[in-house]
């Protein structure tokens, strides 16, 4: 066996539990990797796995300069480690033994702008870049993730066959893997990708927060439920494990253990960028945003029990939030299915546009239908409503809102009034609802020809001489409001 | 007269709008002032009106040296251009003249890291700075805005006296002006009241909204009713104005104004910073959030009118609106008032935690009931329910939220039952409502303590392995919960 033969078609550094995972994955399906990671234990650790789990390619390496020469050029070297300074760390360290034509592959959750920056940096080295989302968490990462992977195109076209074989296949859909676009876009995409998936859970959490406390539903019941919508429009994976959440019990005691668990949601910080960017380019996005504003205000635990002291002291008599033989349970159930649904769409409307806004401004071209298309297996929000999403975006791809897709028109039409039912009846009991509440609000704002906006114009023309528009002529005007509203003061006085 | 006399007692370049304005009230209060600006026909113009209005003692200067070395020692200069650039290059320009001890007041909308980069580039050179919010517009600006200074505290008391004769006068609480703390302080301050105002201006849209259009009250009626209010607990700059703009006729036709005017609402790009800074401090602020969403959808009339129309063809009927007879006008215009309010409190709570949580951030010790104080005139949000705000924090300093002050709490359980009536009659009939929904939400999350957090936690653990805490035991806990929830299934299959 000549050298070359003994070298690694791929690398990857940094040996926590997604690096660990996906190199064991790119292994398993053929690909013979070196690993290296700055704490050598976890290299040991992750050979003697990869032995473990079928004697798969894998090659430890402990030095930066031996682990890059092992692979074979053009290099592609996937870097996993805590996204700021450690990346460029890892960077420094591993690229003064690259060579032109190499690339390098940040698959961490990476603030887009910090790879558009490094992408530059390497370049002046002749290196490629790509900055790569990967999501499907443990399991994802050693089985099969989604990953979003973009900037140099030939950098993607150097492991284009590693990368299908590795992410998750969804039948008759290929692999959950394109070319998302240049730049930092990869990265984008997982950001917007993961303020989806908050706006996913919130919206499960207040499907349950309903059934169980207008609904009267026990855990059991809740179980059951979920499991029946995972096998209609609501089949998705966050629907799939909370019907397994309900069933398990408490190993310390009685009861269930999803009851034992404290409600301080914790959160890792990069679902606040998704808002500030849509707030950046002018995009309405309320769902997600209420998904974070929850996470806040749950991590309040004490202030909301104190709020909760203040406001009975203050004569705050709780709805009885049960109302047994109150409550059509059946039906209940079905209009939180289809309030849950309709809420999904605006949400994923919202992500979409998101989506789109920053494509238009940075030149990207991202194809949406893609982004569903691959969405539809290894990641957190798989579901095959993404399939719909999919098709939406083939019909039109220059698709205004998900909301205005003629399918998706018709189904939030047929839900809109079960929708109402339900948000409805969570604010007279007093129970939040408020990603379902920020869905129907975007709903029912971006389908109304008109809104109360010219008041607000009209204000502002007052105070600030900031001019207005009119719905018959053409111009900018400005109108002297107070003085000809005490005119009319003057005229009424006059005939009265 | 000696050389000494004939100097300025202060300075202002930047003659635009609210400059020229803000020179004049300098001037009219008895404070001799130096005036100037690059297009030099803006100074003949402000010294035009300097003497028009009264002979006031304003100085036109025609060039930066001349400018600075027309005003006594210690100079204070304030600047009013367009933020950003404009500002670095007037400071350039003036500073080269400019002594140690002297002072620039930026009176510009600007952002606040700005400000302090540039606190700290003219210290180099011994000058001390002020960034000033200025609130109340054009006319605020003449005859007595809000103002917010923040930076040095010499630089404050060098102008104190000017600044307190020149701000608007409260009766019993004196002038809309206190030195904010230090850094970029009042640039944040200034800011957050902007998304304050947004949210205030959402809300009032709202409840024309819902007047108009599920209430069928016509323009005449709303004057009436929004007149009434400004004699109540919602009397503020804004009610009047409201009161005002139903009034006036329209001077191209038949019908009122108000109805002509296109429903899109501009707006100038500082509002997204509120959101932003509220998602970088983790503090949920809905109420203005959905202010800006509503701006962003405002735009974009031809999607909506396009939007309509799909879902037209979808099948959506539209609610009647206006249910004649079907409706109590006189309890929905009462409900409506109270949900107003409700909805304002958790506005004002939100902006003021976001302002509690960036001064402990910055260790700038801000005095909120002081703001609430200084925002009682001028501004564009100026009303008596400010005072109230400052006697909550007076009675305590430390309150956590102005939803648990016992006064506010009182006033949210006598007003909860509308406030729930109209948002779910909004709900029903179509309208959106979202900054009272989100109010709302706010208030039901903020005040429950037991949240459906505890789903989130559970399936964070499963997918990432996240962990959890426990309501009965310390620790972070992790659980195998697929395994253990098909082992359930193992279990019950056995038992049946």
């Amino acid at each position: 066996m000549d050298a070359s033969s003994a070298l690694s078609r791929i690398g990857l550094a940094g040996l926590a539990v997604m690096g660990q995972n996906l190199a064991l994955n790119i292994a398993d399906k053929g690909f013979p990797i070196s690993v290296y990671n700055r704490t050598t234990s976890k290299v040991d650790e992750t050979v003697d796995r990869a032995h473990n789990e079928g004697r798969l390619p894998l090659t430890g390496q402990y030095n930066p300069k031996e682990f890059v020469l092992s692979i074979r050029r053009p290099r592609s070297i996937i870097i996993l480690v805590k996204a700021g300074n450690p990346v460029d760390q890892t960077i420094a360290a591993l690229s003064s033994f690259m060579e032109p034509g190499d690339t390098i592959i940040d698959g961490g959750n990476e603030w887009y702008e910090n790879t558009e920056r490094r992408i530059h940096e390497v370049s002046e080295k002749g290196l490629l870049y790509l900055g790569m989302g990967v999501s499907g968490g443990e399991e994802g990462a050693r089985n099969g993730p989604s990953l979003m992977p973009g900037g140099s195109y030939q950098a993607y076209t150097n492991i284009q066959e590693i990368l299908e074989k590795v992410a998750a296949q969804v039948k008759d859909d290929g692999p959950c893997v394109t070319y998302i676009g240049e730049g930092g876009s990869g990265n984008f995409v997982k950001m917007v990708h993961n303020g989806i998936e908050y706006g996913d859970m919130q919206l499960i959490s207040e499907a349950y927060d309903v059934l169980k406390n207008v609904g009267g539903l026990s855990n059991q019941e809740l179980s059951e439920i979920f499991a029946e919508w995972n096998r209609g429009e609501l089949e998705s994976f966050l629907i799939e494990i909370t019907a397994d959440i309900f069933r398990v019990k408490d190993e310390y005691g009685d009861g269930d253990l999803v009851d034992k668990i404290l409600d301080k949601t914790g959160m890792k910080g990069t679902g606040k960028w998704t808002v500030q960017q849509a707030a950046e380019l002018s995009v309405a996005a309320p769902t997600i945003a209420a998904s974070l504003d929850c996470r806040y205000l749950s991590g309040l635990k004490e202030e909301r029990e104190n709020a909760a002291e203040v406001l009975r002291e203050a004569g705050l008599k709780e709805e009885k939030e049960v109302k047994p033989g109150g409550i059509d349970k059946k039906r209940l159930i079905d209009d939180v299915r289809q309030a849950l649904y309709a809420s999904k769409i605006c949400s994923y409307a919202q992500g979409m546009n998101l989506l789109r806004a920053k494509s238009l401004e940075k030149g990207w071209s991202l194809n949406l239908g893609e982004l569903a298309r691959i969405w539809k297996g290894g990641c957190i929000i798989r579901a095959v409503f993404l399939d719909r999403i999919k098709k939406a975006y083939q019909r039109n791809p220059n698709l205004a809102s998900l909301i205005v897709d003629p399918d998706f028109a018709r189904e939030m039409v047929q839900r809109q009034a079960a929708w109402r039912r339900v948000v409805g009846l969570a604010i007279s009991a007093g129970i939040s609802t408020p990603g379902m509440c920020a869905s129907l609000a975007y709903f029912d704002t971006y389908r109304r020809a008109r809104l109360p906006a010219n008041l607000v114009q009209a204000q502002r023309d007052l105070f600030g001489a900031h001019t207005y528009e009119r719905i018959d002529r053409s111009g900018s005007f400005h109108t002297e409001w107070t003085k000809l509203a005490r005119k009319s003061d003057a005229v009424v006085g006059a005939l009265n």
